[in-house]
């Protein structure tokens, strides 16, 4: 619209006034963030159907307050795969977290560790895994690339576990790079000063680059190089870490998932930025439990804004819940800092939705806490 | 969005003209209340989701007309309880009428007295319980707290017995304060000269500050001090009133307080004012009903504003409805003069709608006056 | 938002340019009608919500085209109740012409006769229905108002019946007036120049003042004048012309009619002008068709704005359709030509959608030609 | 809105910057097109309601992105009646490309042979048949007329076949013109340098004229022209090629069209062009696939925008699909370049989703890969 745009506020160095809620910091971001940062950030691809997907279907239930119940004793650990966690939010992997804070991953890392909460650390990060590990907690994720050469994987892989990553999360729902439309539109150039130091040295570019004669550049071209079953199974092989399988939307592909032995699956839409067109992970949520059984962890992502998505996510199936974009408009306005606040805030909107709903512990909501709401007005 | 706002307009003496439905108060009501009161009352918490809800629930209903039936024997008299009432509309429980009038819960009980109407007084008023009572008319009923010293509730119950209040009603929907954000955005706060004056001398601080280390200021705060069933049992065992339990969403809940004995419940989000994303009571209401049977006494409140929502109230399971947020409307308007008139409105919209609809009387409204309504373009 | 209103449009003596179907009659009449008179015939009562239930109700369904069928002896004749008809559209009673047009009444029976079109007069009308009658085709049929003396209602009978009359319709479903709100935003008033002739030497007011103490202005007011069945068998026995009763929206009440021996049932919501909040006409159509079995004659009005609209109330159950508002905008527009043309525009497009469907009769229409459509966007 | 209107673009002879999907070249079309012509062809019959229902219907189906599925030997090839496609992208029968582009249809044959696209050429074009089948590529068809003299017809049949068109699509589901009221408000006028080439010296008036006295001018004029079963058979006798019916709705009918031994069926609500309120053909797809069996080639066209419409349709039921008004808004802006590469994104588009959503070939796209969606927020 206007070809000026007003200067960009400094990160502040504390806890801004007038935020209320965690989604408060998606409301400031703005004044913090470059436009076409925040462009490629909010965007999805394509023409966001997936991402106004995910704010749909959490309009979609409406929670039961329950009436006189004790739960003093509350709380809100939980125990996934072995390990205790103070409350079930994690760090989703997001890309270079330098577009929102000079400070990059591991100013986040510093917020997780300070506010009890494990980050899933993305390959396409503008700090390294190790600069990042250093920084985080004791309880953090890496989540791999699978690579065009299987030793540079597993180099990458040894690095996560010398860094002290205690899970492995391998996503397998974007072979194929869909344009991100508000990015494009904004103009969004990654800057110069940002690069995915993790994978210097390593080849990055695709194994078959496809477009023969009468080949498609995307069947036999990208998917030549996308993730297969061979090479889950593989990654099982070389490491001891758990490993976790993100970007499931299908109930069959869980149940796969489930009988290849993973540690547990993360439902999810990528965010809104992978296929465009794709459900919101939580209309799919309770057919996945259904399918897989109750004992195989679950991960929600996508859209998640407050405590109460939160609890809705839980309530449908849910072991966890992944937070992505949050993270990065928090750490534009206030840095580590302002990440902490966010992931406060969060749990205590989930612990006053656990209270008013009479549950005591994450493992209490379930289904019957929610009842189908007719859509509300816009 | 500016600065200044014009001057507020003092009650008027007279009933407005151009005033048609009891509905039409609430526009009015922005000339004649402060930014900041009206954003606190009109608003509800969080982001207002449950405020929403409670408008759509009446819009997903249509009334159907019958044709030629003799209803000139009609009324709209009720007995609950053992009480006979001129009409099912109540004043809801409301805290802190000064907010809308210089007279206050004492203004308000002028006009319930005048149109035969039963105020249900809040402990949260500004005007003392004694001078409410001995301005309301004989149907009175008292909304106590439960404080934190059960020594203090029982002078409180103690006192409302003695001001000849005729019914208890414990509400235990909102053990949790949650932020009301538009009167934050409006920068609301109690005027000096409006507090408690009914808490005066009680210890009204949670029995729990709750927050050691690794305490959530939630579950081992405020909850700790939430009521309880040992309360609800205790306060019953107290006194001979009837005691009525408002709140309920839950058809587990209401069936579980009918087994506990008590004398009503009242099905409410609370005016969208306790958790943000309970759904609309209305939505429930028939779940209730069913579960808890034909017998025990159901008030309806929550989003009431005209004789047809009333009307839809008790087709769908209420006995009584009340009125919240329209009797500060009308308050604010022209003081008792204002809140009888839309008191008699109300009842009026109901009286047309009956005759329409070929209910001579309260009981004759059912489940069979009502058609599933499409959604109607906005 | 104006104080001027620009000065109005001479009804014109011509077809207007620019009219491609007969709803545009509805967008010409603002610049033909007074403000105050559109917003009278324009509105419905309270809110308007049954009038916008009108119009959600015909969206909610898509018509079916059929292929290759031989349509060629195709007419839009129909037989009712005896009696032959060129198309199934009838002018439904429609209150004080004059308001659209100087020449009132009369000048939309010239239309009607020009057209072959059944006109039902209404007894609130500003022409005297001898008048009316002798600009009507044959085809007219006369709505009489059930007056506090019979001897009076027997006299407007006896008056039908001379005036060549062919069949009575009972206006049943508003007993009680219920204000509408944008006729009184505008200030609506009926111009000293019209009256309601038909009714002059007649006793009007109700026989029951009502009010007394304790007493209902609508229980012991309106109702006590509001028609019985006693009345509706009183004016079958009192006339060889069939009796129609309008108004009935509950299929038990149809049933109840047709074994009361009514010749037709016209399904109605009043255009949106009795109780507000009652369904659409349309939304119940089906089931009363279902209830009373497949001969008693269904005529349907409410929200008819085009030969689709006719098409589906006749695909849903009924053997005619009234219309009520376009009438008088055409009139407004055009005078006897306007609606005569709107009513050559309604036919046509019924043809239409009836060879496009497949359809050669109107008997041919039915249930199966309609498909339930998500709704549209807007 | 204003009386001036810009100066057009001239057509590109580049591919445009910002072209990001097929969808934007309905985006850029009105800097290339005069406004009139683009009412004419963005508009629909009437009020655009199946238009309308036509994007609509899309929007009620996610599709399920699947995981580590081999798609390395994709493709999007199909068989369809004996012959090999590239991809199942059709060029629907459009008429005047030259209100487009002065190229006209043979501009639009170029295109089509370079991206190997089947275009369906309409009898209504401004360039002779003979011409564009010159221009386009071995793979296409021919849309004729049911001309009032079956020599006439004859003669058109036999033209196309010498020709070289491949099969006949007859298109009957529009036997009357239904206003474009958006071309209509845009005074839309054929310009004297378009005209139907292909019809010169047949006689193309009705057999016909219908509107006697007491007649209809749809009835008895517009259907007596309108094609009939007998015209299906007669054509079917006259030529070798297949022969496919377009404009089929109704699952009925589709069943007697594939008895009556057609080639295909093309299931279509002809663009929103013909009875409007008629439904999307997409909501009628799987019904009319259940209907016919497997076996019967389908065509889907109404609304496809994207390669995800393209993959809906196929999913509930089609085996290829075609592309209407995209085309004329592709050539408008960079002429058979334009054309050649919407035609390229929609492929790639299709590839992308085919590869998300795990299926390698067009025939494993079914019913399994849609999720019903909830509507998403406007």
């Amino acid at each position: 619209m206007s070809t000026t745009t007003p200067p960009l506020a400094l990160p502040l160095s504390v806890i801004p006034a007038d935020i209320r809620s965690a989604q408060d910091y998606a409301a400031l971001a703005p004044h913090f963030m470059a436009p076409s940062h925040l462009a490629y950030i909010s965007g999805g691809s394509g023409y966001g159907l997936s991402v106004a997907a995910n704010v749909t279907a959490f309009e979609q239930w409406a929670i039961y307050p329950r009436l006189l119940r004790d739960v003093s004793h509350g709380h809100t650990r939980i125990r996934l795969a072995g390990d205790d966690y103070a409350h079930p939010f994690f760090l989703a992997p997001v890309a270079f977290h330098k577009l929102a804070h000079a400070g990059g991953e591991v100013e986040t890392a510093r917020a997780a560790q300070a506010i009890d909460t494990c980050m899933i650390a993305s390959t396409q990060s503008a700090c390294s895994l190790e600069d990042t590990a250093a920084a985080a907690g004791p309880q953090r994720w890496f989540q791999p690339y699978l690579l065009p050469q299987r030793a540079h994987t597993l180099d990458l892989l040894r690095r996560a576990e010398a860094a002290g990553y205690r899970a492995i999360v391998l996503t397998v729902d974007a072979p194929i790079q869909v344009a991100n439309r508000r990015a494009l539109a904004a103009r969004f150039q990654l800057p110069s000063d940002v690069s995915a130091v993790n994978l210097r040295g390593y080849d990055t570019m695709p194994r078959f680059a496809g477009n023969g004669d009468g080949e498609s550049r995307f069947f036999q071209g990208a998917m030549r190089g996308a993730p297969s079953w061979d090479d889950i199974r593989w990654v099982m092989s070389q490491t001891t870490l758990p490993v976790w399988v993100k970007g499931v939307l299908h109930p069959d592909d869980a149940v796969a998932l489930r009988d290849a032995g993973v540690a547990g699956i993360a439902v999810s839409n990528h965010g809104g930025r992978s296929l465009d067109g794709a459900p919101s992970g939580l209309d799919v949520l309770p057919a996945i439990r259904a399918a897989v059984g109750a004992d195989l962890p679950l991960m929600y992502d996508g859209g998640i804004q407050s405590g109460s998505d939160a609890f809705k996510a839980l309530a449908l199936g849910a072991n966890a819940v992944a937070v992505g974009r949050l993270q990065l408009y928090a750490l534009s306005v206030a840095g580590a800092l302002g990440v902490a606040h966010m992931l406060k805030l969060l749990r205590e909107e989930l612990e006053i939705c656990m209270a008013m709903a009479g549950c005591a512990t994450i493992s209490e909501i379930n289904r019957g806490a929610l009842l189908p709401q007719a859509r509300r007005r816009d």
